[in-house]
């Protein structure tokens, strides 16, 4: 994957797909949460909580982004909800068209949630509209509270903010309330929940948020 | 920043470029060293403890690749350092150009060693040729060591490889011997460098290794 600024074309083309993808899930009432963040920060690990807690009373489907292995969509799969892997071998990003793909996949019919986990960065999927209802940002602890105003295209665009790994606090040097004055300051609407897929410390306010959110893309 | 997988013209345009560098290095006897990982896994802190080591017996600068921020400078520049930092406005990697133009920042003839710290991302910096001697690719204890596999453009061409945060291997689960049993099927020359930049476990080997190759390129 080599890469070129290419400011409108790209996007304008890219736009087009995720408003259609926007539009079929409306047809169907299901609710498509964007999730991203650094490689390793713990984006499969919140969803096979998450999973476990909410397969029983939610129809969800998973669309797993990774450049190389079906490794995530295998965990995912161990929780007994369908994950779809798209590799992009080399991309540094989902795109709208990869997800419009991932549908078919998919009965569209008998799902409420689909959740998508793209490729770990947090610079390039910032860009891409996939057609998701919320976007959702995690940054773990041990990543250090400056990535907030070092990548700031894709905190000041989140629909609410992931801090996880809160288990490791007592051993790392993460500054929470830098962290969280400065999201205010870049984006006060996105809502911060700050969870451990570990102990579980935190979960349910996140799962309940996902929740309410489902209830309300469905209305 | 927008992107479009375009192959062989932008590459060709970078490697042109990074030639340059590279002979222009080779001039002035100066070894430059591209460190790459995900945001937050420590390469930052790496630089300030191995600066304060190398800065007297060794002429060094740095580049600090970020999209925003001159944070990773400042932090640089305490050391006593001469740092130059590179904005990239969104663009997820360093280039060759951007590389060429930070050099008018330094008296080449004053320098021995030159470490680039680039963008945060285990993906894009992976295809562009700097210039540089060596690729040196960080990984932290936190980030999990399926990376390796998920990530293998990186890993598989770097010439050294660095494992940080090792303080904090009792706290994750991070599976120490399938990372390195990994990295020796999909890369066997690189060398490995478990450290804490915290405790400053490791420190000397890497250290060591670092001056010894400046050391090989000056000859």
């Amino acid at each position: 994957m080599k890469h070129i600024p290419l400011k409108h074309p790209i996007l304008q083309g890219n736009q087009i797909m995720a408003d259609k993808n926007r539009s079929r899930l409306a047809d169907h009432s299901i609710c498509m949460i964007n999730l991203m963040s650094s490689p390793g920060s713990g984006k499969t690990s919140l969803l096979e909580y998450s999973l476990r807690c909410l397969s029983q009373q939610v129809k969800i489907g998973v669309i797993e982004g990774d450049v190389a292995t079906t490794l995530d969509a295998e965990r995912i799969a161990s929780t007994g909800v369908k994950a779809v892997q798209i590799n992009t071998h080399g991309a540094c990003h989902l795109d709208a068209q990869m997800i419009a793909s991932a549908f078919t996949s998919f009965d569209l019919n008998r799902l409420d949630l689909l959740i998508i986990e793209n490729v770990g960065n947090l610079v390039c999927p910032a860009d891409f509209d996939l057609g998701e209802s919320f976007r959702v940002v995690m940054l773990s602890t041990t990543e250090g509270a400056d990535k907030v105003l070092k990548y700031p295209s894709v905190f000041t665009y989140a629909d609410a903010v992931i801090l996880s790994k809160i288990d490791l606090l007592p051993h790392v040097r993460f500054d929470v309330n830098l962290f969280t004055q400065t999201m205010h300051e870049i984006n006060p609407r996105a809502p911060i929940f700050k969870v451990s897929a570990l102990s579980g410390e935190g979960m349910q306010s996140w799962i309940s948020w996902l929740l309410q959110k489902k209830e309300e893309d469905s209305m």
